[in-house]
Formats: structure tokens, C-alpha cells, sequence
């Protein structure tokens, strides 16, 4: 059984340690926090084992009357892999501490490329994370990219991809971010960090990207462009779509119009959490103009990720190959709506 | 003086009806309403004549204490020109009163395309109306998509536009309106409306549209792609821009990040109901990747067809020729900011 480590148990950190203990092949070691909060006293009560992330805060989780099983640096010692689901930038830091216990570590898309040996996605370059020891796996919005322009790549050939990325002011759970009732370009400088961050998953990809921010919390919304190298009729895009588990084709029976209504659904599906780990691409909105292809997806900032950390776990173990990992990731956690 | 009648006195006519009074050139006769509220007690307050849209409800304006000048068909008659400024497909109804009283007239962008003679714009199709009888004054985001297209064709040559307009939900007004937290494709399929509107105006254009909507209600909001016909550098289109007076190019010292910094810096400008009658460029955005231009514009939804609708109405009447006509509208409302 693989040894899981999570460091960072907040969005992404807390479901990705539900995910891994759904799994068949791994195992939760624990998971850390650097405070005591309902996540904290969560994880207790669903009998993960709970660290203190920095050493000097360990007093707060017992006076909260939390029990703390050590230090994070006990934690990642006992690992064969780590998950590192801190915020931006704290995975950085941490990575000392991985190689010190030389235990293999995967990052979130808030790190820099450049901390990693490999940007992940397990649809487009899983054998690249083979035996990496650092390997970060991209952003939301990253993933969702990425997810439409293998197929598109290995089907047609891409020659040009122009998107804009509508995405959330904030999750639910931020109370503290906007906007409110306004449409910000963000950034107003064009590209948006997007772009180049698929192109570490795809190096000779050709992609401009623009990002707005809105007064919404519950996914993110892509405006797509893709210049195909051929021209394609949108009949057979929605076919090759809908053999990736990864995408969900929304059909236009359901009357789903939007982030609302695709969050009830999966609640209404008994997802935990109302999570939505494919990519929502409404199905009538596959367009063809000559080799131009458009869509609209949406995408779930806080779960679409949480598979992918899931199969670079096995990537960096060399314990599955792409199919194998994916598949089994898929089983186990319900995806394919 | 050009006698002109306003049908409809709401979010577009009102504002119409303040321009027209400023021109030199022009007089309001009377603006119609099809019942008493707050705009109609307001255009009495400020001297307009008050006639009733429909007569049998012409006693609700007595019981609610406001005078009625007449039936809306003695404005007709008494006017030169009518802008009917009622809600979409009214002015569809209203056409056969019009041809009665042998009355030009000019539509809003609701209205369909084949209901007139032209669609227009000030700045790319002035002379097309020229003693046109029907003439509509095409929407808010066609306004706006029309005025950066104008000028970038006859300097460059477009091959292709694509734009994402991200729209406000509702106007501030419109209290029934949605989304709350949310972002719809809307509509889902591709293209929207705007890129056949746009070429009501550009009968040779290439353009793809796709819209959605946002909790927000202050601006629309354009990620525009244009494909120029040659490279230019992204300084040499801000340059072209510059020279356009329905253009405000946002420079970055302002520190404006979105539709509210501009509506708050209108209203500090002294603007009548903090309108902002041009397209809002962020300057930073206008970047170019090959021949590929891209830009972030806000469009105030409210009010930058009011000076299209005071040229337009000088185009019908063979009264001024486009550059007479603008520099006469622009000079007078304060346009240019």
C-alpha cells in the first residue's frame, strides 16, 4: 500500500485525502494543518491522524482539544509521497523539508514551474512524472485546458488556441474577496498566466489567454477557441469528447444553463461536496466555423485537480501507467457523470 | 430646428431626450410614455411635454396628476423624426404609425434587422442612412463591437474577429433580473446574436461571437480577438485608437480596474447619471501576437447608443454629413473623455 502523506488539508488538501482513502492502493498517513479549525476537528472525526504543519502552533491544536499525533516533518518521514496542498508559494518553502526525508512531492498550480521537474496532467503527460521527485500538478483551470486539447491534438492537430477564463471572484468559503457586482479584465495585461501554464504541459502549443474575474463563487467559465489543423464537423468533436471520462458533455435535455444548476446536480448525484470533477462542456455549444472550434466548459476550481493529484501519486511511484491510474481513479471515485 | 419625438421615455429614451435638447440644431417636441412612474413625473419636471403611448390609458396619467399634451400619434404628426426608444418589438408595432404620419424614424437594437431600411452606426455607416425612412440604431455591444472594428478595417484590414462578451445581467433598474452568483453561457450556442448584428453594419465581415451573462450590472465586458490583415505593433493601434473620440483609451496611471472605478470616475467627471458614452479600452490590454490583436472594452449598456441615435437622426434627415455631425454631438455632450 503507497503511504500518503497531505500538507495542507484546506480546498484541495481535504479532498484529495478523501480520495486517496477511496483508493485500493493507498493509504492516508495523516494529514497536517498549521491550525485548529472545523477542518482540523473534520479530519479528527473522520479518523485521519492529524499533525501540526509548523511546531510552534502545536499548542493551539490541544487547547482547541484536538490531538496531534507530531510534527509535519514526522509526517513526511513516515511517506512514501506527499501531497503538498498548502497555499501559494508555501509549498516553496516546504520543499527543503521533502528532500531532507527524500520523499517525493506533488504541488499544487499555485507554485512556480520552475520548482518542479514536471507540470502534471494525467490525461496529456503522465509518463513525464515518472520517478520525478517533484512534480506539480496544474491549476483548475490548467487541468481543463489541458483535458480538451490532448484529444483535439492527438485527433486533428491544434494550430491555434485563443481563450477567455470568466472565472470566480472566490470560492464560498473566501468571504474576504470580490468582486462584487463587477466584471474585472484580471489580469488587464494580455496573456493571462494561463496560457504559458499549459504550455508546461504542451511545449509547442500555440495559446493566447484572458482572464476576467466575476461576482460568482461556484465555478470558473471558458470561452474556447481552438484553431484545429483540419476542418471537422462539430458532430465528430462531441464524439471524441464523449470518450473521455474526464468530460462531461452536458446534453441540452437536462436544462442546465449554468454553475447553479450543474452544483445541484451533483449534489443531487450524492457527490460529496457537490464536487464536479470533469470538465462541463454544454454539448450544444460544440461549434464548428471552417477549422475554428468553439465551446463553453465549466469548471470546478475546488475539485477538478483532485484526481490529477491522485494519479501523480502513482506516477511518481511508477505504481500504474496512465490507463491503469486513470481508470482506476475513475472507479473509484465515481467520475463520469 | 430639427422637431423631434421620443417614443418611449425609459433607460434609452430619457437619455436620448436630454442629447437632443442640447444640440444646436434640434428641439424635443414631446416625449411619450405608456404610463405614470417616476420618469414620467421627471420629464415633466424638466419641461418635456408628456403624451400618452396608449390612449386608453391616458386617465391613469390624470389620476397620478400629470398632464397629458395629447396622444402619442399628434407627437408623430408634429415631428420631423421620431426615435422610438420602447421596448424591443414595440417599435416593430409602432412602424405602421409611423408610415401613417409620413415620420422617419430610428429604432433601437432590439428591434430586428429586417424591420429597416439600415442598421447604424455613426462612425462606420453614417451616409448609408441618409433619407432612410427606417432606421435602426443597432445595440449597445454591436455599438461598441462597430466602433474599434471602423477603424481598424480601414487601417489594417480584418481577417477575422472573435469576441467573448461576458453582459451585465440586468441594468440597475431592472430588479426581476439574474443571475445571482453565477455565470451562464448564454446563449449556449454559437454564435450569439452579436456577430450577425455586427454585420448588419460590416456586410463582408468574419466575426464569431459567444455571450454570457454575470451577476453584475453596471457594464458589459468584451475580450475581443482581432485577426488584422498585416502585423502592427500593439503602440501603433493605441495610436489609431487615440484619434477616435468615441474611444477612451484607459491609461494605467488612472489605477481603473473595472466597471466600478469607471462609472465612479463618470459621476466625478460630472457625468449626467455617471453615463459613459464611449467604449472603455483598457490601454494595457491592447496587445498584439503576430496579426493577432487582443483587447479588454467596457461598454456602459445604458448610454453609448444616446450620441448614435443624435447622429442618426441628422443622417435621416440629410442635415449634416458624418464628421459635421459627430464633432456637433460629441462637442456638445462633453464626449471625450
Amino acid at each position: 500500500m503507497i503511504q500518503v502523506a497531505i500538507n495542507g488539508y484546506g480546498t484541495i488538501g481535504k479532498r484529495v485525502a478523501d480520495a486517496v482513502r477511496e483508493q485500493p492502493d493507498m493509504e492516508v498517513v495523516g494529514v497536517a494543518k498549521t491550525r485548529p479549525n472545523f477542518e482540523a476537528e473534520t479530519a479528527l472525526e473522520k479518523g485521519f491522524s492529524l499533525y501540526a504543519a509548523i511546531e510552534e502552533r502545536a499548542d493551539q491544536f490541544a487547547e482547541a482539544g484536538l490531538e496531534i499525533a507530531g510534527p509535519v516533518e514526522d509526517l513526511v518521514d513516515e511517506a512514501d509521497v506527499v501531497v503538498d496542498a498548502t497555499p501559494s508559494g508555501i509549498g516553496a518553502e516546504n520543499k527543503a523539508m521533502y528532500e531532507e526525508y527524500d520523499t517525493p512531492a506533488l504541488y499544487q498550480g499555485g507554485e512556480d514551474a520552475d520548482l518542479v521537474d514536471v507540470s502534471f496532467n494525467a490525461r496529456s503527460n503522465f509518463e513525464d512524472a515518472v520517478d520525478a521527485d517533484h512534480v506539480r500538478v496544474v491549476s483548475c483551470n490548467t487541468t481543463g485546458l489541458s483535458r480538451v486539447l490532448a484529444p483535439l491534438r492527438e485527433a486533428y492537430g491544434v494550430e491555434k488556441v485563443r481563450a477567455t477564463l470568466v472565472r470566480r471572484g472566490g470560492d464560498p468559503g473566501q468571504t474576504s474577496r470580490g468582486p462584487i457586482n463587477d466584471i474585472l479584465p484580471n489580469p488587464v495585461t494580455i496573456p493571462s498566466h494561463h496560457g504559458p501554464d499549459v504550455e508546461t504541459i504542451f511545449d509547442d502549443l500555440d495559446i493566447d489567454t484572458l482572464g476576467m474575474k466575476v461576482p460568482a463563487t461556484l465555478m470558473h467559465m471558458h470561452s474556447l477557441n481552438v484553431t484545429l489543423s483540419e476542418e471537422v464537423d462539430a458532430s465528430e468533436v462531441r464524439d471524441l469528447f464523449a470518450d473521455e471520462s474526464r468530460l462531461f458533455l452536458i446534453p441540452e435535455r437536462m436544462d442546465i444553463d449554468g454553475s447553479g444548476k450543474l452544483k445541484e446536480y451533483a449534489m443531487d448525484a450524492g457527490r460529496p461536496r457537490g464536487d464536479i470533477w470533469e470538465n462541463c462542456i454544454w454539448e450544444e455549444s460544440i461549434s464548428t466555423v471552417g477549422t475554428d472550434l468553439y465551446l463553453f466548459q465549466g469548471i470546478h476550481q475546488e475539485s477538478d485537480v483532485v484526481p490529477e493529484n491522485v494519479d501523480a501519486i502513482r506516477a511518481v511511484l511508477g505504481a500504474a501507467d496512465a490507463e491503469e491510474s486513470i481508470a482506476t481513479t475513475d472507479e473509484t471515485m465515481g467520475i463520469g457523470l
